[in-house]
């Protein structure tokens, strides 16, 4: 959670001016995110989203996050949307930070997923590879396969004061992802961080995915590796098959899965607990005392990870396809 | 800023049911307050705000804040108004914390207030106080002339770290003011914390007062007189006495202040400049390294307080009424 930049009133309206917003009523600092600064604001014209990016989000980066939404909602994906100001451009500049205004997008997000939600993510992540196959610009997973031994190093000799043994375990992880990782499978687009957190609904009816700051190019079977992870275990850690079987079939009615795709979920699944476990693992250990964000503890990834190690073919996640 | 509690899905649509406020379309944790936990919530219905009152309120005062919201409402007064549930509940409780439903207020807090502001705030602080005459409940005040002395204690040793001398101008202040505090001045309702951060406006507009945590019955005079040092100095310190004239005939304008109240304003100003310091200083003193929310510098209230030690009438205020 946070607002890490404030922003002043009359600074805000000379901001707003390009845009054709109307009068600003109100304008709200949010206690979401933890990258950038997020503000809710209501003009006459209605509710909208105001990010400004810190410095944690490469500036590099935004032409490319910002022309997915685009791209997306284009394409008839239900997420926000960049505005764009008089002159057509979705960047800005607000107090010394690059920011956007983008569509307000409604829902709550589920704490406690149903195998209803899995499916309708599962649906809408199809949807959403599907829609990215001809967005024009790519950006490199920085936090796939080659990205997790440098992570790994940061935190290697300190690793088992979180859990005996974990450093050797991960060391062995490694060693063996490094080797075995898939490098044909089918590529696109993916959205590297559709948690339960950054999916709405309204009542039971999906009505978006958000959050598209992890956004890259990568095997998108890995992506659905992802939600496995982050949607099919119960708050124990423990494996829900049912809801793993409702994510897949719903992803598979969409966009059919191949049969290498197939093949590699459990490796997938395992590379996808390991990415999770070693930035937590990180925050975990250089989490700073007195902070107001307490980081999320990487214990529950190692229980994903041993649950994927056990899993040898695709019925493991329900899957007789 | 802050939200201090997490509020989950199902809790909160439970929570609403027996408002009838429709479909839960989205719900926000807002970065403001360092006192509760607050979030605006979307309905089909509107857009409202929902408080969780955190520890640092006591759950007894709840029923006259509530209360005078109510009250005040009522009156005409332009401030956030309580919900009601179907028995007529306005305090319900929500992630075991006493939680309350309130309207939403429209506006933007001006960061650099004109004297056009200031006039505006003025007749609003007296309409606040001849609309609360009548309402029926009674706060003391714990932050006025008889709260100062123990907070000075709690900071007296280290008062000096901020400021050479600080310790004995506060003392010699706090033996001159508990000497000669008036205590014969017309009582009522006063806001007691109607800073420009708690007041809004829409365009040039006054829209509204809000955040009546720190409302209590005392001197009404007094009520100006912070009103006199929150927004009548400019960010260096220095007195604008325009912005002071503003405030004051304003206000008088509304409810004509008695000869006594006028005598007394330079006096009143700085128990009110003293009361800000105090609370600055401890807080200032027993800062957490780390913590995102950074306390205010007092010194800037030890400028107003030199200030107002050298007014001897209402004169120096701009006044000639």
């Amino acid at each position: 959670m946070a607002v890490y930049t404030d922003v002043a009133d009359e600074e805000l309206e000379a901001f707003l001016e390009p845009y054709g917003l109307g009068t600003l009523l109100s304008y709200k600092g949010i206690a979401e995110g933890v990258e950038n600064s997020n503000f809710m604001l209501h003009t006459d014209k209605g509710i909208f989203f105001l990010t400004l990016y810190e410095k944690r989000v490469a500036a590099n980066d935004l032409p490319y996050f910002l022309g997915l939404m685009d791209h997306l909602a284009a394409k008839g994906i239900a997420c926000p949307v960049p505005l764009r100001d008089r002159n057509g451009v979705m960047l800005g500049e607000l107090a010394g930070r690059p920011a956007a205004l983008i569509s307000y997008l409604e829902g709550v997000s589920v704490r406690r997923p149903q195998p209803r939600h899995c499916a309708a993510v599962g649906r809408a992540l199809a949807e959403f590879h599907l829609a990215g196959r001809d967005f024009g610009m790519v950006r490199k997973n920085a936090l796939s396969v080659a990205g997790w031994r440098p992570l790994f190093e940061a935190s290697r000799a300190r690793a088992d004061e979180v859990m005996t043994g974990l450093g050797g375990e991960l060391q062995n992880e490694l060693d063996l992802l490094e080797r075995e990782w898939p490098s044909a499978l089918p590529q696109g687009v993916i959205h590297a961080d559709a948690f339960p957190d950054n999916v709405f609904f309204i009542g039971e009816k999906f009505s978006g995915i958000f959050d598209f700051y992890f956004a890259c190019n990568d095997a998108l079977a890995y992506d659905l590796a992802i939600c496995l992870n982050a949607w099919c275990f119960e708050h124990d850690a423990a494996f829900n098959i049912t809801k793993a079987r409702a994510l897949l079939q719903a992803y598979n009615e969409v966009r059919p899965l191949n049969a290498d795709e197939l093949a590699a979920l459990p490796l997938l699944a395992r590379g996808s607990a390991v990415r999770f476990l070693l930035t937590r693992l990180y925050d975990w250990l250089n989490r700073q005392p007195g902070a107001l964000v307490t980081p999320k503890n990487p214990v529950e990834y190692i229980r994903r990870l041993r649950f994927h190690r056990g899993v040898t073919s695709p019925a493991g996640y329900g899957l007789d396809i």
